[in-house]
């Protein structure tokens, strides 16, 4: 991306700071950037700071995560997909405040499980994607979250790229990660846990993935569930089963990251009561483990964002 | 934020489109966005769609994940910090492309472990943090991947807050998942997985935490390693006591996302000896699992964008 017209550079000079104990040196590079006196500065990361992004062509399909919800949390890359596609195939259950970033006359075109009365095949949803960029349109396939992550983007991706069609993919915010730290609950507290886990509880709940469940159990480590309010009893039976405490914190966030977005902190032994007295209900992501606590010590003090998204 | 100037509206009509079988209906609508004809379309998203980004007053801090390095991958809410601050402490490791981002004149504080000669304790971070606030600065906390994660986010949040800084948390993508699926490796593949394990190998390995390492092993899902480099032979040998065959599918992605990328496809058997042997070395992802096997369905087929980056 050309920057013509701007007269720009960078330098830096070098500072060094002590902290009011003298304990710490710490070596500041201070900016010294150097730009066109006449054009000031203008937020437009797309243009400004030489950011090259990849050509659209005609015929291609990009695989895009739209992260937890809100549309500020989609990626430089994703923006630009969203402006550049001719036709854009969504999952029902995408905020479709990212929709705004389609370019005009760009065909939207929802093909989610929950999108009323039709619901697609995994084949029929790749068919169509394969037609339309046979077309010669630009097809961005668009799904909530991180696609590689529960997304079932893998699936489409080795479809597409076997139909013979030319794929990118364009990773998102997975929504059981952001969606949990803007919660106030990180997925990894240094004094808590080494590991995470993350797993689907959409499957049904039988003999064999009820002794999964009860080895993940097993481990003692955090467990962040996606889509798992429909069989969330089973599965925290099959974690008592694994040896997890009543006790065990718990928190279920509905919604994450959007204005209808409800948090419940409650323990493993009540987190099917409290998520029926509350009516909690999908989209939600529910967190099994001691990094629950951490939102205790930061309740109320992390700055609020959510509410102000357009 | 005003759409002044603008003569806008969206509306939209429905299509229905049969496949050529006939076998199903994906109901389209399409979009018929409006606007002043003077304007034309023009990719500018931070103006453009109404998006409200919420003010960066004097004095706060925000920590922001940068992802995995290409500053593409950053989310336009990162973008917004970063070209709003007065200061910006950051990771040594970052790709340092991202802090072209930084308004003219921001302070630039490199921060991280292998900045130099200096390689400041967390307290001393924390503590130069607060200082900096207090100056009245606006602070972007700047990390690698997500800062929650295995980025001691939590831990800087906490202290942040309990020294009566107002602070803001703006998650990253996870550079061990998005790295991971840059690379053709998604994290989940329907078929293959219904849990991930995210760790950090970070950690002495002693015998408590090569029990962990073995319970980990003992659920069969796929581990992706953090930070593991330097302790990847114990922690390899502690997967394989944990029954996890030799000839698990591994693989080892460099420098994820840039253009000194890496990748080695191996098994858990090789992967020391192959890491060895090609002189792979931090930050580096690591990931044990049938997932590797994806790549091999998707290689020479998924269109390259990493190495056009500004």
């Amino acid at each position: 991306m050309e920057q013509s017209g701007h007269n720009s550079g960078v330098g830096s000079r070098r500072q060094q700071l002590l902290d009011s104990q003298g304990r710490i040196a710490i070596e500041r590079r201070v900016s010294i950037r150097i730009r066109d006196a006449g054009a000031g500065w203008k937020m437009d990361p797309l243009a400004d700071c030489a950011l090259a992004f990849p050509e659209f062509a005609s015929g291609e399909i990009w695989l895009v995560g739209a992260g937890p919800g809100d549309p500020r949390l989609l990626t430089l890359l994703a923006v630009h997909a969203l402006g550049q596609a001719d036709e854009i195939f969504y999952d029902a259950l995408l905020d479709t405040r990212v929709l705004r970033l389609a370019k005009p006359n760009a065909i939207l075109t929802p093909v989610g499980k929950r999108g009323g009365t039709v619901s697609p095949h995994q084949d029929d949803i790749n068919d169509a994607l394969i037609e339309s960029a046979r077309l010669g349109r630009r097809i961005v396939r668009l799904k909530g979250g991180d696609p590689f992550v529960f997304g079932r983007g893998a699936e489409e991706m080795r479809a597409l790229v076997q139909a013979g069609r030319s794929v990118r993919i364009v990773p998102g915010l997975p929504s059981g990660l952001a969606g949990l730290a803007l919660a106030g609950i990180p997925a990894t507290v240094r004094t808590i846990n080494h590991a995470v886990i993350l797993a689907t509880g959409h499957r049904v709940v039988d003999d064999e993935t009820a002794a999964e469940w009860e080895t993940l159990a097993r481990t003692g480590q955090p467990i962040i569930l996606f889509m798992a309010m429909a069989r969330l009893a089973e599965i925290a039976a099959a974690f008592q089963r694994g040896g997890l405490a009543d006790d065990t914190p718990a928190a279920i966030i509905e919604n994450a990251t959007t204005e209808r977005e409800r948090i419940i902190e409650t323990t493993l032994g009540a987190v099917v009561s409290d998520a029926a007295a509350h009516s909690f209900s999908a989209p939600a992501i529910v967190v099994i483990g001691k990094i629950v606590t951490m939102r205790q010590d930061l309740r109320g003090l992390l700055l609020s964002w959510q509410s102000s998204a357009g």
